[in-house]
């Protein structure tokens, strides 16, 4: 797995089991994953001579986040190297506009937007659909930043300003967000999760409930279908999450993911197979494992770094409070609102659930519950 | 932990979701755990210049067997070092006369039993108990074994012969054998997972029901507190796994171990805290977690090797006939009868699940269900 961050340290729990002998190309030796991983290779995903050092030691190679530039994909791939998922999927995690423009051309509804050469295709795209507009950058961005809402042409010229590539896209007023997390293997195997709501604060995932409450089938149904549909039509190997807006009208596509995604994570403790060991599963082409849950609900809290950098000496009062929390730590230094860690708990009162995780992860964080 | 077998592997899982540093003390670099482990130091168990180095780069030490000598623990401790459980417990996981003695002196049932300084001792013994009896090495034994039945005195002198110390103790005709798992921590919190049933084949743990069938309440609760009560008067910090004979007349203790255990590793799958996060939690003194089953019935099967060292060209099958298996793989060479890895399956039907576990189980043994 390229790259070594929590996505690679929880991939390498699940292969233990597995009995996969299973390495990391970390960035450095104390990442979250290479701490832990006894196959890890340190060096810089960016770098071909050393992606393809990496993959030499590897069956197949698979990623724990989107930026390693197409050169590397490629070159590992004319190398003969398995390259799970592989470049022609990738480019649609990667590229936000080829990602709208091939949805759009299979049919799958997205939020409306535009190509952005420059200033003036945002107000024009704002005289249609009105302001506030959200740009985002095709790949990247600035200042650890992809995605900015704009209430104004001088909010958008003060973007564009940065000489990035940028789409604009419709605000949408969603109802909530969901998400759908489905695996699909070289073999065409598919399977899917339950269909999760997920809620952001300032564009970051705080909190995961599965299943979606009061979801009606129908959507349930369409979700995992459209999951697995994309999938397929993307060729992706791997898991595949997807990001969706519910909306009076029905389903909007938001923003796709082809590894294992945040909104999976309640799985590590509420599903058969965690998406971890399905991932493995699916880019080794092993068949893939039951997705169902264990318990009626699981509530996944993330645990964002807060102003008091020791969670260690917090841990001790969240597991003697609560012995039923399952407390994921990532390793990390803490920062503030860096994702450090996450809670989960299962059973079968959701609001009691909700309750336990957000005071654990709260706890955590800042020593408040 | 001291030990680079599975049950050291397992643990170095658990430790990544904890937040753990993890090392392993490992005698070679291809030990079950060592594949696993970023922390892996190479070194042997019965040197104490090896213990002390290993130590000194840990906050606590703990054990995934029972061989290190006392003189190595007593280094340790001597040396500031928290070594958990510490010597004066792990006595009676080493010593099983040592350990015969003290349960007895608790007033705990035992199978009869007698020290044997000749063979005129097992025939004394088997004039009051009857033909045949067991002998059991007083610690460690020979050809792998230390435990043997001895149907004659010619049986048992050719046991004697070897020069080992043993105990004689009476074939205990049982009904089943069970086991009950308990954690303590050194603050002194306890944690009892349900009573399991264990079957066993040649002195092998074949298979564990979780919890044990049919067992009426009131002997489930007189093992836990047996289970519990042991491991406060002998001190015990981490797991202690005892296993009973349940018999006509009631529970009688045959072993103890003071690890992570066999009849334990259906938690990883089956309870909300794993037996492995469970003595991590134990030995660090931090707080215990649930043991509670997340399913009416978890069926755990060894997998031993059998005539086909190929185990995971049959993974693949194995996981396509049944997706809700999870399969547990130790990442050593398979040799007859060596427990290689083990299935677990959860649910509500116990004679499906025990089919599916033991097919399961079969099948990447021998390539026959």
């Amino acid at each position: 797995m390229v790259g070594g961050g929590q996505l690679a340290r929880m991939t390498c729990a699940a292969s233990i089991g597995l009995g996969v002998s299973f390495r990391v190309l970390a960035r450095a030796a104390d990442e979250s994953a290479a701490q832990v991983c006894a196959g890890t290779v340190i060096g810089d995903h960016r770098s071909v001579p050393d992606l393809l050092g990496f993959a030499s030691l590897c069956d197949v190679v698979t990623f724990d986040h989107e930026h390693v530039p197409a050169a590397g994909l490629e070159a590992m791939e004319n190398a003969g190297i398995a390259v799970r998922p592989g470049s022609r999927a990738l480019r649609y995690a990667q590229d936000k506009r080829a990602m709208r423009d091939r949805l759009t051309g299979l049919g799958v509804a997205c939020p409306p937007y535009a190509a952005v050469a420059g200033l003036a295709d945002v107000t024009a795209f704002a005289d249609r659909h009105g302001w506030p507009v959200v740009l985002k950058a095709v790949s990247g961005g600035y200042d650890g930043r992809g995605v900015w809402l704009c209430k104004t042409p001088a909010e958008a010229a003060e973007v564009l300003r940065h000489g990035i590539e940028v789409i604009v896209e419709e605000h949408v007023q969603f109802l909530r967000e969901l998400a759908i997390l489905v695996a699909r293997s070289p073999s065409g195997q598919g399977a899917a999760y339950p269909v999760v709501q997920t809620v952001q604060e300032n564009g970051i995932c705080r909190e995961v409930l599965a299943p979606a409450p009061r979801l009606p089938a129908s959507l349930a149904e369409e979700a995992q279908r459209l999951g697995l549909a994309i999938a397929a039509e993307l060729d992706v190997t791997g898991l595949l999450a997807v990001e969706l807006f519910e909306t009076p009208a029905g389903l909007l596509v938001n923003e796709l993911a082809m590894r294992p995604h945040n909104c999976g994570h309640w799985t590590i403790d509420g599903s058969q197979t965690s998406q971890f060991e399905q991932h493995l599963r699916a880019v080794l082409n092993l068949p893939l494992g039951t997705p169902d849950p264990l318990a009626p609900w699981t509530v996944m809290v993330n645990i964002l770094g807060g102003a008091d950098a020791d969670i260690r000496s917090k841990l001790v009062h969240v597991l003697a409070a609560d012995p039923g929390v399952k407390v994921h730590l990532y390793g990390k230094p803490v920062r503030p609102g860096r994702k450090v860690g996450h809670v989960t708990v299962a059973g079968s009162d959701l609001q009691a659930l909700r309750d336990r995780a957000a005071r654990a992860a709260s706890y955590l964080a800042d020593g408040v519950e």
